[in-house]
């Protein structure tokens, strides 16, 4: 047992009480945007039967599971089962299938699905929800790239109306807004307007994809980038430069709609495309959403197979630290368990990401390192029950109080609030006790005044608030 | 994947809104009083080391462990180490520890303790910390027993002061106050006063354990089941009678402690037992605890290999609900990965016993099924806007809003602000916009009244307050 070193698994991390601070700042922010904005929670099991999970990411993502081994004579009878397989024939994605019944969480998306299903009954729809809770993938570790980390998404399933969009994208806003993040954009594009470019430009089916994936690159690799990558995959130049022409618009939503508008022609789902944008952009300026806060970016592609409609993205500008949050309209997914489709539209925050960002950007400095807010010292026996009636009095007032647990000198006591960070110490000595007075420190201002036994809380609370 | 039926493994639960705006608040309620006692948050990973759980819950507690499947090469080597063993060595047990790298969390004290050892210079000791996450065993799933729920533990790690557990019975006591348990008893006991009453009346030493549990039993099958139970263990009448004796005290904590001290003799043992739960008693009555709701109860055993000093547990009285929260002193288990001993004071909430306990005494009735206050209707197109700055307006004031989706008429728009149970509908019609009104329906006390628009915040807030 002294031999196991005492750390967490490769990929996963233990939040002590300072690193918890600042992420449930975050997190606690995000769930009080949601409900404000009409989002209720949802939460589901860590698990999942694995007939659930496989064949939802793709190959690779079932390499990715976390798989929960069975146990007692469904074990033995796997064992069995696999020592009957030829030799070859015991890979380790058929171990896996016989070993396990069920794997951990891998998003938060088809957990979702499988609950719209289950209890659709119980759920009035249209029904906006928010979910933040772990996933688990066994990718390799790497730094900003966890085993255990959390996902943040939120949802709205059963409306085809654009004021769903238009919300979301509202409230995302709030959210980077109330975050401190100053200079990010909200890329808006459509689905449904890169397949009539697609149509328009007479980019052949099969090459559509690598045509669209080029095109997302452009903030990585630049127009002259993509104009070589759009070569490679045989289109003509005349083509190639119509792609880049419109890859190129810039301007207020307006005039880049007004520029597109003949490229997309006659063509219905275009029209439609323009049509449901334009509808979202109307009512981004309503909702007072700020101009510079989103643009038209008929470079945003996103995953392909996913969305049906409008697609967004938040990516920090300045510094360029790329998307932190993104999602659009994915018609066909939600609905699979019960065979028929369900609209939703759906926005995933990369919370991980957020926090570091906000790290590097300095957003967290000057956040507490811990929940509590005042230390009363123990000084004698005698004044004990002294401290622990001013204690319930902080208490009662809402001050979040620890009592020093031992009868001891100040001088332990003032470095335990130290290295902890709590910023204020009540010192309450026998001196003090007999002239009916308190001592007050703030440990970060470094200065400490004297006030009657009687003024303690309201001074405490002025101070705890002048910081 | 649509003949899978879309249920959460056995033994877990889905969450849908209403159940987590119950379970939020009593969460809510927890955390906000453990953090204004000075308890900190801490969270580690749902998986641990196989080897850091291994050998650390009995046999029984190995066998419930949910194993995580190793993966790609370590799963073939495992499979081949396997597929080496005779058959009869192929057992359960066997092929789990070959298989499995991991281990999903089994409760929060192990994860603890290994917390503490990895990161000791970074934790300001005394350390008091809470925890709140859920925990898995592979149990046979029955009412009120999951194989994923959540486990909520408070401890402080780094004194041996009395002052530890007086508050934290004192915090125990505000808890079940506020979440509306009216009678309840902190039944409090000491192990060190059990091991010198088990010298007193001469108990052998190899019948101690099982002479305490049946004392234990006490509240379960009444005086005369213990005194057969004594009697079968093969002590004499006389032995029996004095242990009966201790079992029927009752009155004052002083009373009893006054009882006892004749029986104690000169039992050091026993006399430091006496002075440390006279310690906490005192400092009860001084921090304002009710007198009702703490005993001092010697026939309080619980979990004898752990505890080492004051043992407590919270009961509900009435109805006869049984221990919702217990723990005690345990000085030697949490520096187990130090190799040396870390005094620590731990409680353990039942969290998902209150849960159902609170349903069960009706506590949680009235309660909201909804975070959503208000559902501002969507009327016209040409209202649209006007609707979408009046929900601006009702969320800046703090008001949690949701806008319908669609355009729609009156009766599903109410049908479903009735089905999630929104209290509050705010109705911006054509007409009443044209009046520069809207109007506000109640639909808990089903009345309504127009109000002039500049009015909405104020009076939506107030009719919100009123239920």
């Amino acid at each position: 047992m002294a031999k196991t070193p005492p750390l967490p698994p490769k990929g996963t991390r233990d939040f002590l009480p300072r690193d918890l601070v600042r992420r449930n700042r975050v997190f606690g922010l995000l769930r009080e945007t949601f409900a404000r904005y009409g989002f209720e929670p949802l939460e589901t099991p860590a698990v999942e039967h694995t007939a659930v999970l496989e064949g939802k990411y793709g190959e690779e993502g079932d390499r990715l599971l976390f798989r929960v081994l069975k146990r007692g004579q469904d074990l033995e009878a796997a064992e069995r089962e696999v020592a009957a397989l030829a030799e070859e024939e015991r890979t380790p994605a058929a171990l896996a299938r016989s070993f396990a019944d069920m794997a951990m969480r891998y998003d938060l998306t088809v957990p979702f699905a499988r609950v719209v299903a289950a209890r659709l009954a119980e759920i009035a729809l249209p029904f906006r929800r928010y979910q933040m809770q772990p996933v688990w993938r066994a990718d390799r570790p790497q730094r900003g790239r966890y085993r255990e980390f959390y996902q943040c998404d939120v949802d709205c399933v059963g409306s085809t109306s654009m004021t769903v969009e238009a919300e979301m994208l509202t409230m995302i806003e709030e959210v980077f807004t109330a975050l401190g993040f100053a200079e990010f954009t909200m890329r808006v594009n459509h689905r449904g307007l890169l397949d009539a470019l697609m149509d328009g430009v007479d980019v052949p089916t099969e090459r559509r994809s690598a045509a669209l994936g080029a095109m997302d690159k452009l903030d990585k690799i630049g127009a002259d980038g993509v104009r070589e990558e759009l070569g490679k995959l045989g289109l003509t130049d005349t083509r190639v430069d119509r792609l880049m022409e419109v890859l190129g618009l810039s301007g207020t939503p307006g005039e880049v709609a007004g520029a597109l508008r003949p490229l997309v022609g006659e063509d219905a789902g275009g029209q439609a495309a323009l049509r449901e944008v334009g509808e979202v952009f109307d009512a981004l300026a309503m909702m007072g959403v700020s101009a510079d806060h989103y643009a038209f970016d008929v470079s945003l592609v996103r995953g392909l197979a996913y969305y049906t409609g409008v697609i967004a993205e938040t990516v920090v500008t300045r510094p360029k630290i790329g998307s932190l949050a993104g999602g659009g309209r994915y018609d066909r997914l939600i609905g699979q368990y019960l065979g028929r489709e369900l609209p939703c539209v759906g926005f995933s925050f990369g919370v991980e990401r957020m926090l570091d960002a906000m790290a590097e950007l300095d957003l967290l400095a000057g956040e507490a390192t811990t929940t509590t807010q005042a230390l009363v010292t123990l000084f004698a026996r005698e004044t004990v029950g002294a401290s622990f009636a001013l204690a319930g009095e902080l208490r009662r007032a809402g001050v979040r109080t620890e009592v020093y647990t031992d009868v001891k000198e100040l001088r332990p006591q003032l470095a335990f609030a130290n290295k902890k960070g709590i910023p204020l110490v009540v010192i309450l000595g026998t001196d003090e006790a007999a002239r009916g007075e308190v001592t007050l420190r703030d440990l970060r201002a470094g200065q400490q005044r004297s006030v009657r036994r009687d003024e303690v809380v309201v001074v405490a609370q002025a101070m705890l608030g002048e910081s």
